[in-house]
């Protein structure tokens, strides 16, 4: 393997180790543990993991790899704070969901080469990039990596 | 620059803006603020603190950067839990080391080439790294990447 090809092998690989550990906590929760809050008056664990989907599920347009799986998540997961939305997704809902979205970037991160994890994303201009071509594909990846272990760190509170 | 190049320097990139935040953040709080648990009966923020210090500290050897520069703070941020150990070090001290943890990481990482981010570590053994050359030093940097995010995320629910 290249040196290119290891080092974005290695950063997909910290995605899917990540994501791994995420997929484990959220989906071994019942409908009960999906209901606990991660600390009092603080978002419930199912806030968490809908929001782990939805933002996962744009990364599709962000990375310039397809729609949205689920856009009928935003509103509840992404756009408004827990409880704002009464009626949420089921657990088995959620599930499914979880395993689209994942199941697709595993598919579209695959084809991937280095040189086009290195391409821009679509939330940054032309101009931009140019400027600072470390705010690419690769460095939306990592960042999702960080907000995964943000919610990981603090679903670990929430009672059990 | 070469493609293994910005490959590496988007991680490193990461690594910044991450450790950025965490310093934004730890290194803005009061004598008072440090005390506060990110939830009842959990951990305090200067326990976080000095624990992000302590493993970043530990990146030397495990990268094989050198020997780490604090370890007397093994004991009460790594091995121990919160509250184990009677006297922390001071603000004042908790932020020098802070910075001369991080300061003589960023040294050594701005000399690293993307090759030499990709050899082993010190906690693999040779044979180990030989089959699964994805746990490389990069990985680590990941993976300390993800951990600091893990804290930061619980230190945004402590009490303001």
């Amino acid at each position: 393997m290249a040196s290119d090809e290891t080092l974005a092998a290695t950063a997909v690989h910290a995605w899917k180790m990540n994501l791994e550990r995420a997929e484990k906590f959220f989906l071994g929760l019942s409908e009960d543990q999906l209901q606990k809050e991660v600390a009092p008056g603080k978002n419930r664990l199912i806030y968490l993991f809908g929001h782990l989907i939805a933002v996962h599920d744009y990364m599709l347009p962000v990375l310039g790899l397809g729609e949205r799986r689920h856009p009928e998540l935003e509103d509840a997961f992404l756009t408004k704070p827990d409880r704002a939305v009464g009626e949420l997704p089921t657990r088995a809902e959620l599930h499914q969901c979880w395993r689209d979205v994942h199941d697709t970037l595993r598919d579209q991160f695959a084809r991937l080469t280095p040189a086009e994890w290195l391409m821009k994303h679509t939330l940054i201009s032309d101009e931009d990039f140019a400027a600072t071509p470390l705010r690419n594909r690769l460095a939306v990846l990592l960042s999702r990596v960080a907000h995964i272990n943000s919610h990981l760190g603090q679903a670990a509170l929430a009672p059990k």
